[in-house]
């Protein structure tokens, strides 16, 4: 199993004291040494960073920690390989271009070889991991119904529709927990374990579970922030995460649940 | 006008040294302060650091300057904006993946807006530079041409040609130096200034132009290592750089010139 750590904010937000709880985890209080990768949205823009090797000792995950980046879509993963070796190319997150956008995706679980049969066109995985293979296909499937993005907001419930149908395809093969952008929105998909908090004015104090460390959000933000923060299990002790459910999909858009498919009660 | 940096290699091999003169050259040295990125090739896998501010300030720039990524292609850029704002989508490298491999690509010049009239399908520029559009155009073309990778040496030949025509044709739009990879071979396309050198045992010593720095080779490599280095100017101040000339296409892999079209005696 993996770690997945996800952001969406409505004003450029660091993730420094997120990523530094989460790091641990990569060989450090978890067994995830196998990698890890975080894409940071700044507009339309996208960097990332990727590193094979375990995150506790990773020169360039001190810097993520140490550097802020602002950004209003995060998407972070750590890993603990089961298909495809360790390597740079089999480490999430994964991405490709569509519509002009970068859209980034990364998964935790692990599907059945199933998978490497559905077919890829446009988008063909670089890695060999089950991983990569689910998002060339499901990203070939939203270019083939959305040749363009949706024009109005009964297109985007179609393609909210058309994403969550797809992962629960894809839940069919084995655990599929996902995080997928487009740099406007994040998709978040549960089979097993995902937890969110929103947190919003007035802003409290929040406790690392995996590292000494707690910071006063009070005083790192303004009235008006809201920043969602998605993680495989909660990243701080003192606070109330929401777990998501089998087959859910929230969608998230400047930190706030735009759309909510497929609760099951 | 910006500059460039590439590095082919038989050998996994870092770019510290060459990598902390270019880097001078971004707010230091040189003007270009728009932004700076860097693409390193291990294998199949690519990874990118992206920086918007100039590299002369950056934290991540420092980052790879001390930490040594090896590597057996490098493609670097530092920017001084015209057509296009400063922001990370227009930050270069870019790119994309074709016939499962990611393709990187950065350029040095200016073309006139005709590129922006120039059709692009599959690959869509997500900033609003001029030299994302080339890019988007050429790979465009590439795929179209090569649905799959090229099976044999002739049609590699072929894929050379192509990727020659298209550069002239961009040439005809202005000043076009391009640097291109697929992750096996390194593509070097030259209108005005681009210089290489390529070591090997006996491995001597260089002294870079824009900082206080030299390197002894010889202490860091073994006698089978090939690495040529690729530069818009010359890195060194006591070794003999080789200049492109107009239109010329030099195809490297494991640090050697596989192929050279277009010399214009």
């Amino acid at each position: 199993m993996c770690e997945l750590l996800g952001m969406s904010a409505n004003v450029p937000t660091d993730i420094c004291f997120s990523f530094t709880g989460l790091m641990q985890r990569g060989g450090g209080t978890g067994p995830h040494r196998d990698g890890w990768g975080i894409a940071f949205y700044e507009g339309k823009g996208c960097r990332t960073f990727h590193d094979p090797g375990p995150s506790v000792n990773s020169e360039i995950a001190r810097l993520v920690q140490r550097h802020p980046i602002k950004s209003h879509i995060v998407i972070s993963h750590i890993r603990q390989a089961n298909v495809g070796q360790v390597c740079l190319e089999n480490t999430h997150p994964f991405s490709r271009e569509l519509w002009g956008r970068h859209w980034t995706y990364a998964h935790n679980g692990q599907l059945t070889a199933e998978v490497f049969s559905w077919p890829v066109d446009t988008y063909q995985p670089v890695g060999t991991t089950d991983s990569e293979q689910a998002f060339c296909w499901l990203l070939g499937q939203i270019r083939r119904q959305f040749p363009q993005p949706p024009a109005d907001e009964m297109q985007q419930q179609r393609l909210n529709d058309l994403i969550r149908q797809c992962c629960d395809q894809l839940r069919g093969l084995g655990v599929f927990n996902m995080m997928l952008s487009d740099a406007e929105r994040l998709y978040v998909y549960c089979t097993t374990k995902l937890h969110w908090i929103t947190r919003r004015a007035p802003f409290g104090q929040a406790v690392l579970s995996d590292a000494d460390l707690s910071v006063d959000f009070g005083t790192e933000t303004t009235p008006n922030d809201v920043v969602t923060m998605i993680a495989t299990m909660p990243l701080t002790t003192n606070e109330v995460w929401q777990p998501l459910h089998v087959g859910e999909l929230l969608v998230f858009r400047l930190g706030l649940i735009e759309a909510h498919l497929g609760r099951q009660e």
